[in-house]
C-alpha cells in the first residue's frame, strides 16, 4: 500500500462513552487533557506515519457499531477506547469482527488496577493488540503500529 | 382468528446488531445469504401461513426496545435474532416480558458451539421456544409456529 | 441422494427415558399428546421429505448408544430427544460424536425455563442444530431439515 | 383407602447399584446386614402397617426406571436408595416425577458424613421425605410412614 | 443554596427503559400507577421542597448518558431509574461518577426479590443512596432528601 | 383501620447489635446522630402518620427474634435495622417470615457501597421495602410508609 | 444400660428459634401441629422406648449451647431440630462435637426442597443421623433410634 | 500366589462405552487400531506375566457393574477404561470401591488434553493407577504391573 | 501509659463459646489445660507486664459484644479467642470495630489445618495480630504484645 | 532530570524464562525475531530517548528479583517482559513493588488471545503500563514512555 | 532413526524439588527407594530400548528450565516428574513447550488421591502421556514408551 | 534433649524473597527495622532459650528448599517467613513435609488484612503454628516457643 495519505484509507478513531467529558471529569485517573487534545494527537501521529484519521466519540453503542461498518469499506484499521462498553458490549465485538484490519484496544489509565468488574474485557477477543496506562500517547503509539501493519 | 392477512395482526421480525452484513462476515459461521434473502424467506413463510410480517435490523437496542413495544400493539407474535444482545440486554428482556404473545428466538447458527460468553441467554427468559442451528430456514419454522399459535 | 425413499438411509429418531409416558405425565409441561403421536408426525414428515424414519424410545443409556452405533451403518441423520440424560450422559455423547451425519436436538418444551440443572447440555456438542419450546412439531421441523442437509 | 394388605397396592422398594452386596463391602460404613436381611426388615414392616411390598435392587439405571413405571400403576408409595444414582441420575427423577404418590429416600449411612461429591441428591428433588444414617431401620420408619400417608 | 426555586438548579429524574409502560405492564409486580403519575409526584415534592425537576425517559442508554452529562452543567441531583440498565450498564454507571451532587437509585418493586440476576447493581457503585420497594412513593423520598442534601 | 393512634397497633422499630454506639463509633461512616436521637425521629414520624413505634436495640440475636415474635400479636408494622445480622441471621429472617404486616430494611448508611461480605441480605428475603444510605430520616420515611400500608 | 427409665439418663430434645410458633406459622410449611404436641409425641416415643425426655425450645443460640453442654453430664442421646440455626451456627456445631452419644437432626418439611440457602447444614457435622420431610413423627422415629442406640 | 496361568486369577479387563468402534471413529484421536488389536495386546501380556485376562466391553453401565461384581470373587485385578463413564459414573466407581484387589484406569489418548469437562475422574478415586496418553500400549503396561501387584 | 497496674487500663480476654469445656473436649486437639489454667497464665503474663486482665467466657453472642463495648470505655486492649464464632458473627467484628486499641486473635491450634469452614475469619479483619497453633502459650505472647503497643 | 545518556540512569529490560528461545520456539506466535534483535531496538529506543538501558534475561526467578533489587540503586525505570512469570510470581511481583520508578509490563503476543490460565496477572498490580500484542516494537514504546516519565 | 544407542539421542529424565529424598520422606506415600534406584532403573530401561538417559535432579526451577532448553539440541524425548512444581510452574510448561520430541509426566504415587490443590497438572498441557500410581516401574515404561516413539 | 546451647541442634531461620529490604521498602506496612535488627532479635531469643539460630534470606525458591533439606539433619525447628512465596509454592511446602521437627510460619504484619491473592498459604499445611501482624517481636516469640516444643 502506498504511504501516499491522500491514497491510503484511514485509520478510525473510535472514543467510546463519556470520553467526551475527558479534562473535566476525575482528573487524578484521566489526566487533563482534553478529547480535543487526543484529537490533535491522533492526526500529528497519522501524519506522521503517512496516513490520516477519522476521529469519533458517542455515547450510544449502536452508532459506534455504525462507524465500525462503515470502515470495514472506508478504514484500514480501527483504533478504539471503548470505556464503559469494554466489559459489556458483545455487540461492538461482533462488529469489531467483521472488520479485516488490525484493531487496536487502547486505554489512558491501567485498566488492570481499576475495579475488579472493569478487567474483563470483551473487545479483547478481537483486538490485535492492546496498550494500557501510558496516557494519551497510547494513541500515538497505536497509530503508529496500526499505520506499519496496515502499510 | 381470521387467517386472513389483510386482517390478521402481522408477526414482528427484529433482527440484532451486524445482522446488516449477513452475507459478508464469517461466512463460515453464518454463511452466504443475506438479510434480503432472509426476509423474502419471511414474507413467503408468512404468506404460506395467512398472516405478514414486518421486518426490522438495528444496531440500536434502544431501537429494538422502541419495535417491541410497538409491537405490543400492532403484531401477534415476535420473532427476534438478538445476535449480540443476547446474553448482555435485560433491557430488551424487559420490553419482550410486557408482550404478551408468543416470542420466538431464532439463532442461525448453533449458539452452543460458540463461544462459552455466549451461551447464557437473557432473552430465553421470555421466549416461548427458540431454534438454533437451523440457518435460515429457522426463521420460516418460527413463523409458521407463531403463526400457528397466534391464529 | 436419492429422494426416492425407498432408496434413501432412514433417519433415526430417538427418545430417551420416560418419554414413553408423554401424555400421561405432567401436561402441563408435556402437552397432551402420547409419543405414538409423535411418531405419526414423523413418518408423515419424512414421507412428504422423501424418505423414511426408524423410531425408538428406551429408558436404557445403553440401548440408546446400540442404536447411535447403528445408525452409523443404517441411517442418514439421528434425532435425539434426551430427555433426561441430556446433561448427564457423556456415553451418549461420544457415541453421537462417531455419527457422520447431521444429528437435532429436540426438546418439546423450552428446556431453558425449567430447572437451572437441566440447562448445560452435553447432547449439544454433538448437535447441529437444537429445536426447543415448539411443542411435538418440533420433531416435524427438525426431520424436513435432516432430510434436506442428508438429500 | 381399606387397610387389608389383600387389597392395597404395595409399597415399591427400589435399591439401586451394588446394594446386593451389603454386608459383604465396607462393612465400617454399611454394617454387617445383607440385602436379605433389608428385605425381611420390609415385609416386617409392611405387615405391621397393614401392607405389603415389592422389593428389588438393580445395577442398570434404565431397570429402575421401568419399575418406577410399572409402579405408577401398580404401587401405593415407592421407597428408594439409589445408592450411586443419588447424585448422578436425572433420568431417575424423571421416571420418580411422574409418580403421583409419597416418596422416601433412604440412606443406610449418613450421606452427609461421606465425599463431598455425593452430597447433592437428584433424587431429593421428587422425594416426600429423606432419612440418612439409621442403618437398615430407616427403611423400616420410611415404610410406616408411606403406609400412614398412602392409607 | 436559596430555597428559591426559581434560582436552585432542578433535580434531575431519568427513567430507563419501558418505564414508560408502567401501568400498563405487569402490574402485579410495579402496580397500576402510570409514569405520567409518578412525574407529577415528583413536581409536587419538588415543589414542596422549594425546588423543581426536570423528568425524563428513555429506552437508549445513549440518551441516558447525554441526559447525564447534560445534568452536569444544569442540575443539582440525580434521581434514576435504571430499569434493565441496573446490572449491565457500566457506561450509565462511569456517566454518573463524573456527577458531583447527590445520585438517588429508585427501584418501585423491590429488586431483591425478583430474578437473581437483577441484584448486582452497577448503578448503586455510584448513588449516594437507594430505596426499592416503596411503590412510587420511592420516588417522592428521594426528591425530599435530594433536595435537603443539594440545599 | 382508624387512624386515631390510641387505637392503631404500634409499628415495631428494632435495632441490631452496635447500634446503641451511634454517634460514638466511626462517625465517617454512620454520622453523629445517636440512637436517642432516632428514636426522636421516628416517634415523630409516628405522630405524624397517626400511629405509635415501640423502640428497641438489642445486641442479642435471641432477643430480637422474641421482639418479632411479640409484634407478631402486638404490632402493625416492622421497622428492622439488622446491622450486623443482616448477612448472618437465617433466624430472624425465620422470625420475620412468620409477621403478616409489613417489613422495611434500613441502613443509615449505603450497604452497598461497604465490604463485599456485607451486601448479601438474608433479612431482605422477608422485607417488604429497603432503604439505604438516607441517613436517620431513612427511619422517617420507612414509618411514613409503613403507616401508610397499615392503615 | 437398663432400660428402666428411672435410671436411664434423658434424651435431650432441643428446638431452635421460632419453633415456638409452630402451628401458627406456616402451616402450608410445617402443619397446624404445636411444639406441645411435639412434646408430647416425645414423651409418648420416650416412654414406649423406656426412656425419658428433656424437652426445650430457645430462640437463643447460647441458650442452646449451654442445654448441650448441660447433657454431656445429663443426656444419652440429643435430638435436635435447628431451624434457622442449621446453616449458620458453628457454635452449636462445636457445642454437638464435645458430646460422646449420638445425636439426630430432624427437620418436619424436607429442607432439601426450600431455598437454596438453606441446604448445607453445619449440625449435620455432628449428626449420627438425620430426618427429613416425615412431620412430627420424625421425632418420634428419632426418639425410638436414639433410645436404640443408647440402650 | 503361584504364577502358573492355569491356577491365578485372571485380570479383568472392562472397556466402556464406544470402545467397540475403535479404530473407526476420530482416528485423529484414538488411532487405527481396534478393539480386537487392543485384547490382543491384553492377552500377550498377560501370557508374558504368567496370567490371563478375561475381556469385555458394554455400552451399558449396569453390566459393567455387573462385571465388576463378577470379578470380586473371579478376578485378581481389575483394569478398566472408562471411556465416557470416566466423569459421570459414581456407580461404577462404587462397585469398583468393593473390590481388593489392585484397578488400573486406561486411557488410550492423554484426557488432560481433551474437553474439560472431561478431566474430573470419578473412576480415579478408586484406582490404584492411572496411564494416559500412552496409546494401546498402555494396556500392556497396566497388565504387566497389575501381574506384578497380584502376583 | 504508666506501667504501674493499678493504674493501666485492664487487657479484656474474651472466650468464645465453648470454651469452658476446654480440658474435657477433644484433648487431641486442645490438649488437657482448662480455662482456669489459661486464666493463670493470663493473669501471669499481665503481672509481668505490669498490667490486669479482665477475664471473661461466653456461650452467647451477644454478652460478648456486651463485653466488647463495655472494653471500649474499660479495656486498653482486647484478646479474643472468638472459637465458632470466629467464622459466622459479623456482629462481634462490628463490636470490635468500635475498639480503639489493640486486638488480638488467639487460637490455641492451627484453625489453617482444621475443615475448610473454619478457614475465614471475620474477626480478623478487625485484629490487630493473630497468633494460632501456639497452644495456651500464645495467649501469653498475646497479651506481653498487647501490654507493650497500650503502654 | 538531564537527558544526557552519560548521567542518566538506564531503564532495566528484564526479559523472563525461554525468552532465550525467541524466534527459534513457535513463531506463529511470537515471530521470527531473536532476543538480540529486542536488545538492538531496546538500545536504539534508548539512545533516541537520550538514555541507556540495562538488558537481562534468566530462567531463573531469583534472578529477576535479584535484578529488580539492583534496579533500586541503579536504574531509573524498569520494563519487564515476565513470560511465563506474570500469571504465578508473587515474589517478582512484590521485588517490583519496592521499586519507586516507573514500571512496564510488555507482551510480545496479546495475552488476552492466549490460554484462559494466562490472564490473570500478578505483574499488572505493580505495573504503571502494560502493552500487548505490539510485537518487538511494543519494548521501543515502552522505552520511549519510560524515558519520559523518568524525565 | 538407528537403534543403535551410540547414535540415538538420550532420553532427559528430569526430576523436581525433594525427590532427591525420596527413600527417606514419608515412605507410606512414596515408598522405599530412592533416586539412586530410579537413575538404575532409567539406564536399564534405557539400555533395553536401544537408548541412554541422562538423569537430572533439582530443586531450582531456572535449572531445570536450562535442562529442558538443553535437551532441545541434544535429547530425544524429556521425561519429567515435577513434583512440587506440578501445578505451580507455567515457566516449566513454557519451556516444554518448546520441545519438539515426545514429554512423558510421571508421578510416583497417584496424584489424583492427594490433596485437591495437587491435582490440576500445568505440564500436562504440554505432555504426550502420563503415568501416575505405578510406582517408580513408571520410569521405566515411559521410557520405552519414549524410546519407541523417538524411534 | 539437653539446653546446653553448645549440645541442642539450632534453629533454621528463614527468610523469604526481598525481606533482605526491609527498613527501605513500604514502612508503613513492614515498619523501619532491618533485617539485621531481627538476626539479633532471634540470636537474642535463643539465647535466652539455651539455643541457637543458623539465619538465612535468599530471593531464590531453590536455595529455600536446599536449606530446608540441610535443616533436616542439622536442625531442631524451622521458622519460615515464606513472603511472597507463601502462597504459590507447593515446592517448599514439599520441602517442609519432609521435615520431622516443628515448623513456624512467622508474618511481621497481618497478612489477611492484605490482599485477598495473599491469604490462602500453602506454607500453612506443613506448619505447627503462625503468628502474624506481631512485628519482628513475632520471630521472638517463635524461636521461644520452638525451643521449647523441641526441648
Amino acid at each position: 500500500m502506498s504511504n501516499d495519505p491522500s491514497l491510503a484509507l484511514p485509520i478510525y478513531v473510535i472514543n467510546g462513552p463519556s470520553l467526551n467529558l475527558l479534562g473535566e471529569r476525575q482528573p487524578h485517573i484521566y489526566g487533563t487533557e482534553t478529547l480535543a487534545d487526543i484529537e490533535t494527537i491522533c492526526h500529528d501521529a497519522a501524519r506522521d506515519a503517512g496516513t490520516s484519521v477519522v476521529f469519533h466519540q458517542s455515547n450510544h453503542e449502536g452508532v459506534i457499531i455504525d462507524w465500525i461498518h462503515e470502515a470495514r469499506k472506508k478504514g484500514s484499521a480501527i483504533l478504539i477506547n471503548p470505556a464503559g462498553f469494554t466489559s459489556t458490549s458483545i455487540a461492538i465485538l461482533d462488529a469489531l469482527l467483521t472488520f479485516d484490519g488490525p484493531i487496536f484496544e487502547v486505554h489512558i489509565s491501567p485498566l488492570f488496577k481499576r475495579d475488579e468488574f472493569r478487567h474483563p474485557s470483551h473487545i479483547s477477543r478481537a483486538a490485535t493488540a492492546k496498550i494500557e496506562g501510558f496516557g494519551t500517547i497510547g494513541y500515538r503509539f497505536a497509530i503508529l503500529r496500526a499505520a506499519a501493519l496496515a502499510a
